[in-house]
């Protein structure tokens, strides 16, 4: 589980970076935000249960994915061409591994699954909410393809496996591309939920 | 007491979804900002003091309430015109609410009557501050009306005679009252303090 | 060490109530934002820290040095013209005054020397964030010249010499007439890193 949790960090400081390319930060605002994204949703969630110190100071490795990271992409972004599609893709990999990394961490310290949900549909989103919001762009849960409904479809999967005692790597692993595969095909059929509109 | 609480956390909702379906969001986003908007306040307030996990941790209760009045307000704002007005009425009838009960519980903690002010302001102001921030308007606080000067001036009332030991149900629903009129006459008449202005 | 924290307090307060009268705001929009500048960057090291209640509860001193200095600057302010050159200075004073003093506290509570850069780092940038995104400003921090990276080299510089054990009073004023400097030479001679540029 935890070189899944690198992982999941890795990813997402990749976006940060992206996102932070895109509007032309200097090299300490791109590990700046590369950092906010990569350790920002489970940050918010531990402050949230009170599990505080939060993650990353009692492991600093964790710093250290984000910046070797933030720099890799530095060095190597101009190699790849449609950035666009590489941080989409990315995302809804984060977005994934960061949901149901939090609805276990969430259930394990001992709180109830409805519980472990939303703290571990807040771990999957905020983190690219702060990058977004950080970088003057509309977070991509404000647009019109589903996306927090696919992190908290995935986490209720995941939360009714483990209580009835199937949890094992193979749930973990399906609930994780169960949420990856429903963003990516609500962005290629532009799949929405019905909108709410109150005139003026 | 907790009815109060539970009651405010349905106003705060239901102006979190009047905001949200102004700017025509889907049905998720809606019950997410219902939701940001009914517990914002509380949870920075708890967040401060150190009591973590937060209120919403421990009962999820109130969050069956903002997704509960999220819905309601979804299906049965049409059958209502005029919802800037509702929004008004309904942000300062929360306002009243809630700074009442963020000075009441800071007390409870054993915490000085300054600080009870103080925490009780933030939790009337933090969660509508929050919904406006998000969804892209310009936060009641900061617009020219008077707004967190009715709910500290509510709170000092209250702390000054919760002080003196005359505490009980009348004084704290005098308080409330004290800040919602003030508000809505703030509204009515344009009440507003001097301005600070430089010059560029 | 604590009257140099109150003085920090009140030079951050001082810019805050300057960002926002060039913002029109009515008196108690001013006191709100210098007592957020004043005292958010500590709040969130103490959160993310686990130091809760956050510095300010325990001690309310924080609170009436905001208070008089968002009053003082009011009254004061139209004797002095050239507002933007003070509020430049002092931002950069602030930020050093508070980056050693983050990185001094995280060290005193027992956390390693990068945990305390970082801190430090927090402690000294975060308060003018926010004060500049509650004020609808460009964050200082995303701007062109050198800033977050002069306050983490402060820390850096202190942390070492703190570590081989030669702190003391002159080094504290050492690392920070270096941040001081350092960024007052970046803005007069426009120093900046590399930026990273991804095209559309």
């Amino acid at each position: 589980m935890y070189f899944l949790d690198l992982f999941g960090i890795a990813v997402f400081a990749i976006t940060g970076s992206l996102v932070a390319g895109k509007k032309q930060m200097d090299f300490f605002g791109v590990i700046v935000i590369a950092t906010v994204t990569g350790v920002g949703g489970g940050t918010i969630r531990d402050i949230i249960l009170g599990q505080t110190p939060v993650f990353w100071i009692q492991n600093p490795t964790y710093l250290y994915v984000t910046v070797t990271f933030a720099l890799a992409t530095i060095i190597f972004a101009r190699f790849f061409n449609s950035y666009h599609r590489w941080l989409v893709i990315l995302d809804a990999f984060g977005l994934a591994l960061f949901t149901i990394m939090g609805v276990e961490k969430t259930l394990s310290l001992g709180f109830s699954p409805e519980i472990a949900v939303i703290m571990g549909t807040v771990t999957g989103c905020c983190g690219g909410m702060v990058r977004d919001v950080l970088c003057g762009e509309i977070p991509l849960i404000m647009q019109k393809e589903i996306y927090a409904t696919a992190a908290l479809s995935g986490g209720i999967i995941f939360a009714l496996v483990d209580g009835v005692g199937w949890g094992n790597l193979w749930f973990v692993m399906g609930s994780m591309l169960w949420i990856f595969f429903f963003r990516l095909a609500a962005i290629r059929w532009e799949l929405s939920l019905p909108t709410f509109s109150l005139e003026e």
